[in-house]
């Protein structure tokens, strides 16, 4: 149960509203004596902040974490770590006129049947707006990622039909940079201009576009995962389909792998110049039976266009029940909400491996490292 | 924790190696109530047994089930259900000279790393022998969904580069029967050919191929799945990523979704000559905030071509350590996987959605329903 | 996993330190619908408050209540529940000096065995404040009991060695009433004005007394409670082990039952004038294998006296490691901790009891009430 | 939820009926690398078995137990270890005809509301019987304690009103054996004949009595166990309260701390003669704040008489629902089923204490032991 948990062992609850006071996230799970800077949760925070980037949403949340419990002298304590963070910028009274309506692509319909209930304003519980209590903690797994040398990055590398070349993972602080200061979140600096074309265009329209997001992880020590269901590529599976707009998940060749043959597709063991096992290539993606292997973890996963169009469509209302009429939406809303999922699907990447860096612990009888 | 464990209520623990004794499971969290057939169980096995099917692998198992607790006067009776299968045709004689060989594509390496020591023995663990429990297991999932008139199928779309036509699901009972009679799980026929040729070629040549599998399922009412980390899809995606040599997952549209504008994508909400709320179309896949719709829900999985071949590979020996040599593989194993993925993934859904099912009935504060 | 969490489905974790910004509970698993109300958990919080009662420390908390999320029109919508308490009154300078003093019954030293860190602030995470956490996420199950006809209630049955007599459960409504207006939450008015002598007589000796908590509910539905590892006891005895300062638990007849013959404890099974069945006694205290049977539920939890005390005490310098001195204390302190623990018992049972409503739910295969 | 799973890393998943072909137990969460003897198992199973002992059942069964997984040449694999008991001496046919009638103490009513179906047959799912495979699940977590260094020991202190005195634990390898010897687990003589010849005359009057069972843990490290709801005493008493016919629990001084003033409660911390930090006295039992101090951890376990007895007694027939009559039962029982949940309290304290091993791993950023 739980279902606004996620994690097993590094266990993050998130709470809160599009329109409530405050959303936020409970960490249980943290081990004792991790430092934690309020100043590095932030931002990460303002790199998802909406109002931040001319090609994202209008709404202008400062987007300011508060931490309430957890941490002593700037450490964690072991005890439950609680962030939260206000809403400041909501403005609930445009939804009041269309809160009969239901919204194509959004999830008023199916929380209705399930609930009886729903609140309304920007979404409620469905709005995108919760993952910013995700991307709060994944800050502090990442502080976990880093005491174990692990890094990842998370960048665009499709959109509006657009396709970016894979970056090199050599340098992964520079490809980090290089994702930052690009406004589509691409590292590829040709795919996008085109990429910020083709928004700007489907802006104009009143339209929006989807896009696939990938993702590596580096330097991670053979052996993370857990067999059968707590398996890597499904822990992350389950994350990435947890974010809002997300269509699916293919890790290593993916989709494209059912299209190869054995010999071409098996990654042949190798050693490296220090004796250590390797592979020659990487197909698999970073894991075999769903524990890691010490090669590059990479995954993508698609982003539907955003729901919220100004363009007409055909919707019905609740009150009436028999005539569908036009969705007069004033929202502010993105264009393409897979640029604003990038720091989501890091933050995700980094719970989903903090988990495992925990898991891994108890696997043997004895430590040879810790 | 509980990595052998699926499921959040309607829990499914497997056990079991591949040439040990037996393997199983336990469900905990069926109510009671509900009546059970050996014999549909064992028809469920039949389907994916070993030794069955002339493309797939010449083991040879018997696979009948035992119920060792649970049932009385075949029915359930809320206490754990165990099934178990003996292992009868293991001959674990051949891998003793291969044990100290990572096999490309295997999880020997990994479960090494992670574990210190390594059941060798025909995967052990890793192997995909275990899903012979999912599929028993499956089955009692299968008939809670049919006491609530929920009706699912799985085939092949996709093998070797050869795509069928997507069958049409009005008729469910017409298309699990041209599923079951195809040797390839595929009810397009044409394309069913095309693939059995291209199994043989590649049999030939001692290689293997990939595959995608789809699934869909029929009459879900609307409401089923949870907010959050807890979405029908973020679920599906985590037991389906859980299937050994599966790569992926797409709900609906998925990866070309994100080729979509939103006024394509979006599915238009109707009323249905009932007065009942559709959509006109279901890109979506039948969710829409990971909670069900109503709408058909249906998915893809890519699986990659089966690790163990005959062709030359290189590797790498523990014991040498610094030499790699050929892979003298005498075992016997399947040219595409993909097939006999087929009634483990059909299983892996019936368990996500009766878990959906019974997590429904916690929604409300009153029932209007039962 | 998830130490700060308690109950499967009606999930509450709590969160914060006694001298942090603020201490709360999420509540994840409430079904939507239910109307709740602020005052309400106020009210609750007043109970236990401190500096609410001169019998208690002098902590002057206002501990009002915010509700952070979850709600829509005062009903619950099925997303998470936050509730925030702020930490007002607390002074943590006091602390400072004797922060490497081992404090005998305090938790310092074995969190610092655990954690390495320890925040020592009027005990951090394992101070009683986090009790009031509770109390709040119990007025919610609270008001799980009362749509469902349940009625609880606790109190102080036995204290510094004077025992009150059983209260007639029959009138629960006036029992409650006597309750809250008994300084030592003692329904037995005599035993009452003994308690109180007895507590101002350690109180001038800087002293502190233990006591014992009963508590009671009343129509509870038969069939209540899981098997084997989910028994009603077993959670109520995990519950009221949580509780700070509590050493046990017993049910029924409880420790007497041991020196009992069969033949006097089992209670009869009887036929009321309407058919039910009923026991005509009941020692077993209202459950069988764990599971309701429609009696009353009750048990009884000792409570410790408190260990912060005026008296000169032995003890360690974490510093010097050599000379044991005397523990200068002068903090806000209970002379008897049990009387703050009543409203802490009730919320913890009202807990217990909501998650097992909730369970119950999922026994049967259809349900014949809701 | 998994309401027959016990433990939150080391989690043990029970199976099986009375009366049904096997009961077993499934074990994940077990480190790889621990040794495991078969015979071990067995020795301990059976300290527990009905027939060995003439004051016990004269149900005979030989509770041989096999390792169906997780075991590999000796040594546990990280995967599930399943162990698997058959029923033999099943006997079903003397309960025909009482399948209507409400034994009194027994839970067949209560199952009856919460299931709506009974498997009658020897308690079914609510029999003593499933204690074996939570003594077989022990066996391999005492492996885990030993292996740390742990020691622990359960016994009978009290039976029928006879008090035994409280052993020296000083020598535990003693202690062990004489309890071993004792025919009711009382490693004092003296109350052992008293109690002995107690129980013989309830067993000539088809009557039953009532026990105490104290334990015992030692060697434990400081800083086991986790806050609030995680906490050694919680997840004790939440054990204890899960073994059939228990009717408390108490940590150290217990109830009777209830009586004690702080001064003569709090135990004072001292050094011993190598600098370590100690307590002089131990009414705490071993923990503070719900986590081990490293001094010996104690507790005591009330045991109602045994339900079933051969006196008259009055009930209620399920069909007539009229006329309650006499209880004319012939089956085969214990005089006082405290003695054989000695081992079953054994195995449970192996359980908690393994499982909060495991939990302590990932207390802190960094490991100073394994």
């Amino acid at each position: 149960m739980g279902f606004n948990t996620f994690g097993t062992i590094f266990q993050v609850t998130t709470f809160g509203e599009s329109h409530g006071p405050a959303i936020g996230a409970v960490i249980d799970g943290c081990p004792a004596g991790l430092p934690i800077s309020l100043e590095e949760i932030n931002r990460e925070l303002r790199s998802r902040r909406p109002g931040h980037n001319p090609l994202t949403s209008p709404r202008n949340e400062s987007d300011l974490c508060q931490i309430l419990s957890g941490l002593f002298e700037g450490k964690t304590t072991g005890a439950p770590i609680t962030l939260l963070i206000e809403n400041k910028d909501a403005d609930s009274s445009q939804y009041e006129s269309i809160k009969h309506l239901l919204r194509p692509g959004h999830a008023n319909f199916s929380y209705l049947e399930k609930y009886g209930i729903f609140d309304y304003r920007g979404g409620g519980r469905a709005s995108a707006r919760e993952t910013a209590a995700r991307v709060a903690a994944g800050a502090i797994a990442k502080a976990l990622l880093t005491v174990e040398g692990i890094e990842i990055c998370a960048y665009v590398t499709e959109l509006g039909g657009v396709r970016g070349e894979r970056p090199d993972w050599g340098n992964l602080g520079e490809l980090k940079t290089r994702v930052q200061v690009s406004p589509v979140f691409c590292p590829d600096p040709k795919a996008a201009i085109l990429m910020i074309q083709e928004i700007e265009t489907v802006k104009e329209e009143g339209d929006s576009v989807g896009g696939i997001i990938e993702a590596v992880a580096l330097h991670l020590p053979a052996g993370l995962g857990d067999p059968i269901y707590g398996k890597l590529e499904a822990n992350l599976a389950a994350a990435m389909l947890s974010i809002p707009a997300s269509k699916g998940f293919e890790i290593g060749a993916g989709f494209a792998s059912a299209r190869m043959k054995g010999s071409e597709h098996n990654d042949p063991f190798a050693l490296d110049s220090e004796g250590r096992v390797i592979t020659s290539t990487n197909f698999a993606g970073g894991t075999l039976g769903g524990i890691s292997t010490g090669q590059p973890l990479y995954f993508q996963v698609p982003f539907k266009p955003t729901s919220s169009i100004k363009k007409r469509q055909m919707s019905v209302d609740l009150n009436q029940e028999v005539s569908p009429f036009q969705l007069p939406l004033q929202g502010r809303h993105d264009p393409c909400i897979a640029i604003r999922a990038v720091p989501v699907v890091e933050a995700m990447l980094a719970l989903v491996l903090a988990d495992a860096l925990l898991a891994n612990r108890l696997s043997k009888l004895k430590f040879s490292t810790v």
